[in-house]
């Protein structure tokens, strides 16, 4: 039996995991950045006991402890930078241990849904994998010979901030042209809003209730549903874009499986369809057994699954 | 004692390595492409066998023999893609035991320096590593603990055809703003040749003899270094991309090391030092311990010291 820890934006999932790789048993708490780390830290621990104890377990009979955050973390447990959090070397497995002293493991939260996937989702069975996150932003684990690996430094697996279009669009980071400001949900209403400007009489406007800062992703895919040709190109060049970055990752990394996951993941066939149609002509050796394209399966359980694999 | 072939465009060399991981003895036989297949790997055996009898060894005393070739190669050491000399899916450990029989293992010859500078040159001591050479095109290698990443299916670790420029300069491999057309030699006569044709007067067009065509990497470092403007120009624009290309495998991959090899690497310090302060700015983490970028040693010996290391 293992604990999972998923710290996010607003909660806090903390789950307990058996040997089948199940969550048996669940509770959250919600994310409080107004009060001290120490105290973050002691109701997550608090939240822990509870979990244990609701199923009747005694938290001697727990084997760890693993934690998924919005950051990187150290081997040791040390959380070097968790913005959201505003955790900036922190040191989350000492003060936790002060609490409940189990080996406590810490990563970012798409090395652990990587992880998770790669587990008991649908890469799981495989020894190398790339899972990406397609939300707000891009985020990405890389598991090989079945372990995550984040870099010599810990600060590997960020897919989203590799350069992809030189000179580009502005990012976040400070660069421009980083892969998510063309692969993400944020793109995907980027350039549906700068569309339905230009076609005011679109179903694409329409669906968004002729308010062009009320496009989101979930409406461009409808509308290219019902063939809006404005939400068909962008759908198109969005599906371009995504097969051009799926191929930079088979390029340099082949994995055995690419595994989409994330908000925009949840559009299915219609997403996954033409991407797997697409991506090949992008790869350099397009003609050899190229990687598989899979839709992550575990959805919001990954985050507590993949933390309580952690080692 | 081990044998290490490397099999290139014009020339097929091939060396004993010793325990020390030193050349101890070295012959080589020019690359034909004119006779049948089983004939180039008989030639290729002879020239094995008489690099081993002149350093006064029997053939059993050889533990393995290593090929480093420009394409593919599976595990089982089936030649599956090797354009330069025509094979495509031969098998070229099958035949090479006709004539000589020990374990041969192929591999990719960015992949085999890659190796090579890890156990036996700049990067040796450290467990992951990505090579760059930068010639012609962009080559890449990737060891990961300790051992070459190649993909699942064999055709990782081709850096050169990541998306860069998304509908950039078209690349020879059919897509467009691939890596190498802005991180190679190729990149920077471009570059360089538009850019003499405009300055007609410059000192880069003067040490090119007046002839655009004429303009090499080298004409260009060379002017740069004198501090010709329209060199200067060429020179900070290629160092900007490739400060980039490294970020993003930090960003990626982030190793422990990234080695520059290959033609462009040459420049020395004029190549490295810029870079190494440019790279920084475009790593999402960058304020933490980054991998560090080393030029290659080994040069041509990388070929025969990496083949020899394959297992």
């Amino acid at each position: 039996m293992r604990i999972g820890i998923d710290v996010g934006g607003t909660g806090i999932q903390v789950g307990l995991v058996n040997k089948e790789l199940k969550i048996i048993s669940e509770a959250s708490i919600p994310t409080r950045t107004d009060i001290p780390f120490e105290e973050q830290v002691q109701q997550i621990a608090s939240c822990v006991l509870s979990v244990i104890s609701s199923a009747g377990l005694d938290p001697e009979e727990i084997e760890s402890v693993g934690v998924g955050i919005p950051g990187i973390a150290s081997a040791s447990g040390e959380i070097i930078k968790c913005t959201n959090m505003g955790w900036h070397h922190v040191p989350f497995s000492e003060v936790f241990h002060r609490f409940y002293n189990k080996p406590v493991f810490v990563d970012n939260d798409a090395n652990v849904a990587a992880l998770a996937e790669s587990v008991a989702g649908v890469s799981a069975g495989t020894s190398s994998s790339v899972f990406i996150t397609i939300g707000t932003g891009i985020g990405s684990g890389i598991i090989i010979n079945g372990r995550i690996w984040k870099g010599c430094h810990g600060i590997g697996g960020e897919l989203g901030h590799v350069i992809f279009d030189l000179d580009g669009v502005p990012c976040s980071c400070g660069n421009h042209g980083c892969l998510e400001r063309y692969c993400s949900a944020t793109a995907i209403i980027r350039m549906a809003r700068e569309a339905a400007k230009l076609h005011p009489d679109s179903m694409l406007m329409k669906l968004a209730g002729n308010n062009p800062s009320e496009v989101t992703a979930k409406t461009v895919f409808d509308a290219a549903r019902q063939e809006d040709p404005v939400a068909v190109e962008v759908y198109h060049r969005f599906i371009g874009y995504l097969a051009q970055a799926v191929a930079s990752v088979v390029n340099l990394i082949d994995p055995e499986v690419i595994v989409l996951g994330g908000g925009v993941s949840k559009a299915g066939s219609f997403l996954l369809k033409p991407l797997v149609r697409e991506f090949p002509r992008y790869v350099l050796f397009d003609d050899q057994p190229l990687p598989e394209i899979k839709l992550a399966v575990l959805g919001s359980e990954a985050g507590i699954i993949g933390a309580a694999m952690l080692t």
